[in-house]
């Protein structure tokens, strides 16, 4: 049996090889001619300014994951090293990109990068943890075969495509008065579960797993994102405020067309009623979430998230994962989804 | 002998290609739930929307040096066209995000993407076109060897990093009193020679070309996009209205850090003074071109332009090409510089 001690003590001992990584990666980015921009990427790396420190550099929880899936797969940590920086960097691009295009003004307890260095500059640092993590997964070539290198890079900027498509259809969410559920999964399939379906392929793969065994890891991490994604949706919603770090209504009144949504509009009763007349207030929000419960959304996606953790421990289970590994995936799994069985 | 007819032969020739390749990779971006994202990159590379066709085209320059690197280093530029789709898709991406950084409205003649998408979305579409060109990079492992591919791929990867630093000092110039020239050489050694020197060494090297010969055609682009820069500064100062498209005091009234500049301000006299003395009208930027070309700002640039001209020509000739593309290359760079000698 494994408890999340397994998992902290993982992480323990990764962290420091990985921020040697990522500190050897991005030592490119900074010359005598550009401190500033190599001060914007350490920031978004929680390493330096104000409140820096591992709040703010965040569980680095897909880095973190590579690296598992390497070793459950029957490699040593190590030689993912370089697709852990990868995603991390991407990770980070995608952040400084999103606080942008939402105008959000805080990440992780501290301003955006945007908030402080204005958007021109934050725009190009995104661009430039991009290049980063280009650089980063390439690297692999040192420590796998050149053919296998490239399998992961190509599979990287295929991912990279496939998260912009979901952040595009999340975008395009705001300004549409219906989603269909469709467009939700492709959307969520993108966004959410595109990143940690390549996090765990490429751990396998840098092991040296054949492609039946890396794709399993790949189900494993994309049902895994996608129930995670769910879980989210619904403690959007009905979830208690210290569970989730922001207030319960949040989600409603900012009309966020989340899975319980979706599925609620569709049904064209009360609920669509209630959502489509007017503006939606703090009050009327949680008026929305008895009404929504009332008319299944919830079940719904508590049904919708209950089938793809079942997913996603299947298709880790196929991957036959070796013993200690394989144990705290799972358990990392269960954590995630608030599974206690 | 060649003239201007073989450049536009060699480009009629290869256009159809290039954009069939381009096709190719970018019909990976879009589906039935994000046709809006093609929509935006085919926009941007000019060929749908109101206005399409050549002009909103561009030259797509290089696309057609890549192509005719290949050539010059003995190899069919056919092989590299999954490098040229590469930096035709790094370049564009690399507009949409300038154009947000500078609230640029329009680009080659049409509103910028962000001006009929918005913001969010072109930024979006943006990290999407510059996935699609890490995607098209690595699809050089159809056409040359896996160890090509790869050291193509990271040669590219390391550019965009440079790209990305020369865009950062460019935007900071905006916020300085005064640039040194160091710092103006590596905004243009990022900003403008890096991708065009990763041209010119990928198609050598798609060619089978060795390490020698690559460096030679990057020095080639290197010096040849620095040179074009400078000239350009130049042209943005004293050029006539009718060959740069656009008013002649432009750079002096937004205050640009160009080459002239910089040596003006250095020499802390008349310029100087007039320059620092409050906002620059139109009137004054025309004394102000007048002030700086008697202090010697006008020659000390063309020399400049003249030296790297010079050593890019130098270049070429040590990389040996073949006679016809590299006439062609010669004849561009000429062009390009505006030497009629």
């Amino acid at each position: 049996m494994t408890d999340s001690q397994d998992l902290s003590s993982f992480s323990k001992i990764v962290y420091p090889a990985l921020r040697e990584e990522l500190h050897q990666v991005i030592n490119q980015a900074g010359d005598h001619s550009t401190p500033d921009l190599l001060e914007m990427i350490t920031y978004q790396l929680g390493w330096t300014g104000e409140d820096a420190g591992p709040k703010a550099e965040g569980k680095q929880l897909r880095a973190v994951v590579t690296l598992l899936a390497c070793e459950a797969a029957g490699g040593d940590w190590q030689i993912a090293l370089p697709a852990a920086a990868a995603v991390e960097l991407l990770h980070n691009f995608s952040l400084i990109h999103d606080d942008i295009e939402d105008l959000g003004e805080t990440r992780r307890g501290r301003p955006s990068v945007w908030k402080i260095w204005g958007k021109a500059q934050a725009i190009n640092t995104g661009d430039a943890m991009f290049a980063l993590a280009n650089i980063s997964i390439l690297n692999l070539a040192d420590s796998v075969s050149t053919k296998a290198a490239l399998q992961a890079g190509a599979l990287f900027h295929a991912t990279c495509l496939h998260l912009t498509q979901g952040q595009h259809l999340d975008i395009s969410f705001e300004d549409r008065e219906e989603v269909d559920l469709d467009t939700y999964w492709k959307m969520v399939g993108g966004k959410t579960a595109a990143l940690l379906a390549f996090c765990l392929q490429a751990g396998a793969l840098t092991a040296g797993a054949d492609l039946e065994i890396q794709a399993h890891y790949r189900d494993f991490g994309q049902y895994l994102g996608m129930a995670f994604q769910v879980q989210d949706d619904i403690l959007g919603i009905w979830g208690a405020e210290d569970q989730t770090g922001k207030s319960v209504t949040d989600d409603l009144v900012t009309r966020k067309k989340t899975l319980p949504v979706i599925y609620g509009l569709a049904q064209k009763k009360t609920f669509y009623q209630t959502w489509t007349a007017g503006d939606i207030t703090v009050e009327k929000a949680l008026q929305l979430a008895e009404i929504l419960q009332a008319e299944g959304g919830r079940a719904y996606a508590q049904s919708a998230a209950d089938r793809l953790t079942d997913l996603a421990l299947a298709a880790l289970q196929k991957a036959q994962p070796e013993v200690e590994a394989g144990e705290i995936l799972n358990l990392l799994a269960r954590n995630l989804l608030q599974r206690s069985n």
